[in-house]
């Protein structure tokens, strides 16, 4: 059987993930990586797969299966993803969720004009945790559902402490509050916004010299990214930052808080979570479990944009319908 | 628009777990319930729906659009839900893990000569927790996926417990072990077998003047069902029972511990589970959730026997694509 030929553009974390995690399935090879850089700078972890630049993207039309986007959600998906899928069968993580709606939209107009599929807004913030939140409000209609992020990375408050006058080195950890999720898991129901949820924590290093109390108070003071939360500033050396804040750990948990039954007073608690050692790794694994599903639905006809929603999850699986019911049920 | 209408066969704590789901829905309306029992002894919780019995289930073709069928999986469901896939499009919660294969043979057959379609299996283990399995290894392929079960009430250890001499009433719960629990979270990947996994604890009134030493120790020593488990035998009063063992909770976790990355050395944890005061309220929400998936799918032209594996969770809700992905993507 012939491989699923699997293409990066973008070759960041995301991507570098994405060629890890091809690895892990056989039933996957990675035929080119895409870049903006000059191509003969990009250096991959595999032998053997070519490096090409961007703008000779549609010569590779009929080498490629799947086109795995691994661009940023600011400024690159929302030009990237419709303009490949005029050429290919496309994948992203697109998580501007307030976007959603219009990249959606974006990305399936390409794909009918080119007769290609998409899956768009894939990982697990928009991705399991959006299936989880369906999953859960579907069966306990009666409920509330609570998200919490945490504990990891948050890249843009790590880079707002960097822009602080004094910081050398920055990162931030988003850290869900412990009593708030005993609150939801007693079935009381809370009304939660986001800051009674999570707690931010910093660790800096700062330049030699400079004013710590004052980095502190500019920190915690910062609008819209720390002043209405209850930030923890921690002061570290360059070794030490360099030794325990070098990886991008997150996670989060979802949960449904339901009432069923008579006078629906029996409460019925749904709990979902992730501990992740590497974001970006994680992500990139549940991008190429749904390139497989992309491929087999392109296979059976499907055109247009999909999301996860819409995705039957045995297509996610290399086992047949047979092995997954006698295995897996 | 006209809601989607609902029987029920078999009126026991599922079916009424049915029924009450039902009213949560308003898209959904219980059309009639079957019963084998004569109907005029079926007193039912909702105004105004009729009580047949199951000998006249084939007059009532144009009144139903998805029959609920809510018997046992020992003896009635591999009988039932073949029967009565030859006039309706018909779900079940069959949880024989081992017979799942046959069971779905059987239904699909019956299907397919009436033109009917049908979900099997449904509930939440197997069915939600069969789905974060499914997830869980395809996103994560190198890893090891753990189930525990409980803490809730075994019902087939409960009635073994109440056949011991000089028990006037017992239950049974399973409760999942801590130290396991933590050794699967930390990333060990351990070898773990269901009874390391799980505890036995049994509370018992004893009748007037029973042997309670003898009572703890034929408990303990019967075969299949706690020989080799870690359990426990406390003894309370009559009225303690009643007052504090008169329900039925259940739940448990699915676990999915993989490696990602460079050499596979980062640790990714996916975690799922569920607290239920009912069990078989809940697994009534799941059955009610579906029946709104089959009943669409059927008019999409739908087929044959599925699984929850085979349902794209957007079938599940209530609201549009383009509502979903604008509230919960």
């Amino acid at each position: 059987m012939s491989k699923i030929r699997i293409g990066i553009a973008g070759y960041g974390n995301l991507g570098k993930g994405v060629e890890l995690a091809v690895r892990q399935n056989d039933d996957m090879e990675l035929a080119g990586v895409f870049t903006r850089r000059a191509p003969e700078t990009v250096k991959l972890m595999t032998e053997g797969v070519p490096v090409y630049h961007m703008d000779s993207v549609k010569d590779m039309q009929d080498k490629i299966d799947v086109m795995i986007i691994c661009g940023g959600s600011a400024t690159d998906l929302p030009e990237q993803t419709p303009a490949l899928a005029k050429y290919f069968n496309v994948i992203d993580s697109f998580d501007t969720h307030a976007r959603i709606p219009e990249h959606f939209h974006n990305v399936d107009k390409a794909c009918k004009e080119s007769g290609h599929a998409a899956i768009i807004s894939l990982g697990w913030d928009p991705g399991l945790f959006s299936l989880n939140r369906l999953y859960a409000e579907s069966i306990l209609p009666n409920g509330k559902t609570y998200t919490f992020w945490g504990k990891g990375v948050s890249q843009g408050h790590s880079d707002a402490i960097r822009r602080v006058e004094g910081v050398k080195k920055g990162i931030q950890y988003t850290v869900p509050v412990d009593a708030a999720m005993d609150a939801v898991r007693s079935g009381s129901q809370p009304e939660l916004s986001t800051r009674e949820k999570h707690k931010r924590v910093c660790y800096v290093v700062a330049e030699d010299g400079a004013d710590k109390a004052k980095i502190t108070d500019t920190i915690k003071n910062l609008k819209n990214y720390f002043d209405e939360y209850d930030t923890t500033v921690n002061f570290i050396s360059d070794e030490e930052f360099d030794a325990e804040h070098n990886t991008m750990p997150h996670g989060g948990f979802v949960m449904r808080s339901g009432m069923t039954g008579e006078g629906e007073k029996t409460h019925q608690m749904i709990e979902y979570s992730l501990k992740l050692e590497s974001n970006p790794e994680f992500t990139a694994s549940v991008l190429i479990a749904y390139a497989r599903a992309l491929y087999r639905l392109k296979n059976e006809g499907a055109e247009g944009c999909m999301t996860a929603f819409d995705i039957a999850p045995a297509y996610l699986s290399r086992l047949s319908g047979e092995e997954l019911r006698a295995t897996m049920l």
